[in-house]
């Protein structure tokens, strides 16, 4: 009924297990995941992969991969406030990991009803240019949390895009203006731009304009009223147009263009971007599927794991990857709510971190979530041999 | 470095889990962990022994093991008060399983100074001629949390001794009469009691009388005041004298003798009985070590894992004889504070249940308790066959 485990001699486990928001890096949860399984074998190969799935986490996840630096800088806030906001340049000094949520994220601004009418990308355009000055040619871009909607308008414009009005003049910041934009002015742009490659992280479906589209599905989270929500989409419908007219880019249908309060549909347009799901965007750029290969073990893992889990998050891409080479997959978390629909996806087991009944508090504690990562390994570690013995 | 499992067709695994207290029997648990083994080991050989320690659970581990019955009866509560109180005969009708507790116990008097003096075991006495009234023969006597410092005088009377002071009147019952007995008189107890054979499950193991002795260490918390224990103590060291004088039996010296205040040496005494650790007497008598016998695994398990464990709780126990027989031995529970004592002990691997955060309420909800068993034995059993594939 049995046979061997693939690897007679020396086990490798990989590990690449998401951030825990609020709590632990990706890295740090690696550690404490490598003391556990080398508690128990001691001589095993253990390959840490920080990973993310182009959410919060990314930038920090992607540094630390490529033993990059994390670069802080003054922007502007979506209200064209000055704040400091950071984003990461890998090693090789050649991509930069931008989450737009940084510098034109919502909860960089208090809540207010027609905020979405003014707030601009300005500031990760700002990141972007600073990025393109230290030498960066490549950009991943996590689009999502953004206060905005004005398609990525802004953040052209801080990479010298003008947009302007039938008289000729600058439009104001905000998606209020998307309408009045009449021409689209490139020729100041940051010259560097062409040699640019754009890759933007997303998990968002949603179409430009329209039913599905970003103003009626993410405006009112935003602030946006009914009428403004109309107004805005009116507006992405225009820019759409207009952006076929200027680029020859169809982003009418495109999924994802959406994202980010169209932010996906600009970028595309703009910046001939390309749209992927964050954690394979993610997963391609540290060349995961050749880190694996051979892997008598994979340990994955995320803060909480539910049917969220199987659209676009870290444990179930890992779990393709893996899949595809055979290999197993165990996930750890701080949270389970399914299991079958986790097991089609190439997850064998889950394990829970609890010793015991816990407050939320607690269990959101680092030096708690170490020990029982830990402590967790250890005990799955120990499971894994219990039926192959020396 | 790996090799096959012992059994490469069918695999057996034995699934002895303790109660948890106020939750769900030791017999529930091992149904929810077999059906989370069914689920990944359709065609796995699943053996249940609903195990305990000689504590709380052991009447019904031990009836339900044997298919027996409970027995529910009119006895008298430690105040000689009237009260129902049930045992478990098993399922050959040859065996009494009774908890002392269940007649005799602190719980069912409320506390007061004093009550030490007074309380007795005569209910536990009741029971057990109530057993052999039945026909049972030999009894399994859980021996804890009494209320009483009798020496188990009191359960000698309901079985027909007569205790009789210097004028050759019957002492009355407690603790307090102990220093007046001058002569045990065995001519009117229940003839059927010659026949019988009496175990006593206890984890204590103090004296019966002296620094380490029943009343100096129990008595405190059942209400004895400093003189009331140096009065009881005294009372212990003359019934072992005339224990020796009467029956031949020394027990001054014995470990356990000082069990249930008193309950293990005069069961000795009086009964001829032998003091086992719980876990011990109920493994032995459901002759444990040979239904495991060509086990692939082990399940065990017990509420709160933690130092206490060490010391004659289910887990240490099942695992011992595991151990014997190589076999090894995974845990769940609901609560682990130590891991590398149990490993030494011979448990591989302990599986808290909880699946996320949770409060002590909600984790001892039964629908709460079977739910998750039966997903973390799922997790273990998917776990187990990651490395031994088909």
């Amino acid at each position: 009924m049995y046979l061997y485990p693939s690897n007679e001699s020396i086990m490798k486990i990989v590990i690449a297990i998401d951030s825990l928001k609020g709590c632990l890096s990706s890295s740090a949860i690696a550690d404490a995941a490598e003391e556990g399984i080398r508690n128990v074998i001691p001589g095993c190969e253990v390959v840490k992969v920080p990973i993310a799935d182009g959410g919060e986490g990314t930038v920090e996840a992607l540094t630390e991969a490529t033993r990059g630096s994390i670069i802080t800088i003054p922007v502007h806030n979506p209200l064209m406030q000055p704040i400091r906001a950071s984003y990461g340049i890998t090693g090789d000094s050649r991509t930069a990991i931008i989450e737009m949520s940084a510098a034109s994220g919502l909860a960089l601004i208090p809540p207010k009803a027609g905020n979405i009418m003014h707030t601009t990308t300005y500031g990760t355009g700002e990141m972007i240019a600073d990025a393109i000055q230290r030498g960066c040619h490549n950009f991943i871009i996590g689009v999502g949390g953004s206060a905005t909607n004005d398609a990525g308008v802004g953040m052209m414009q801080a990479l010298g895009f003008r947009f302007t009005d039938q008289s000729g003049n600058e439009i104001e910041k905000g998606g209020k203006s998307l309408s009045s934009i009449q021409r689209i002015d490139t020729r100041n742009q940051l010259p560097q731009l062409q040699e640019c490659t754009f890759h933007i992280a997303t998990d968002v479906t949603n179409t430009f304009y329209g039913p599905q589209g970003a103003a009626r599905i993410f405006g009112p989270q935003k602030g946006g009223s009914e009428t403004q929500i109309e107004e805005l989409d009116k507006g992405m419908k225009h820019l759409a147009t207009l952006i076929r007219q200027t680029f020859g880019k169809e982003i009418d249908n495109l999924a994802g263009a959406g994202a980010g309060g169209g932010m996906g549909g600009g970028c595309v347009g703009f910046l001939q971007a390309s749209i992927s799901p964050g954690i394979d965007l993610v997963m391609d750029y540290l060349h995961f599927s050749e880190t694996v290969k051979g892997a008598d073990l994979v340990i994955t893992g995320e803060g909480k794991i539910d049917r969220q889990t199987l659209f676009g998050k870290v444990p179930v891409g890992i779990a393709g990857v893996a899949a595809a080479q055979n290999i197993p997959v165990i996930a750890i978390t701080g949270q389970v709510d399914v299991d079958q629909e986790l097991k089609q996806a190439g997850i064998s087991a889950i394990f829970p971190i609890h010793p015991s009944p816990v407050s939320l508090e607690e269990a959101m504690q680092p030096v708690y979530a170490v020990r029982n990562i830990k402590r967790t390994m250890e005990q799955i570690c120990q499971t894994l041999l219990i039926l192959v013995k020396k």
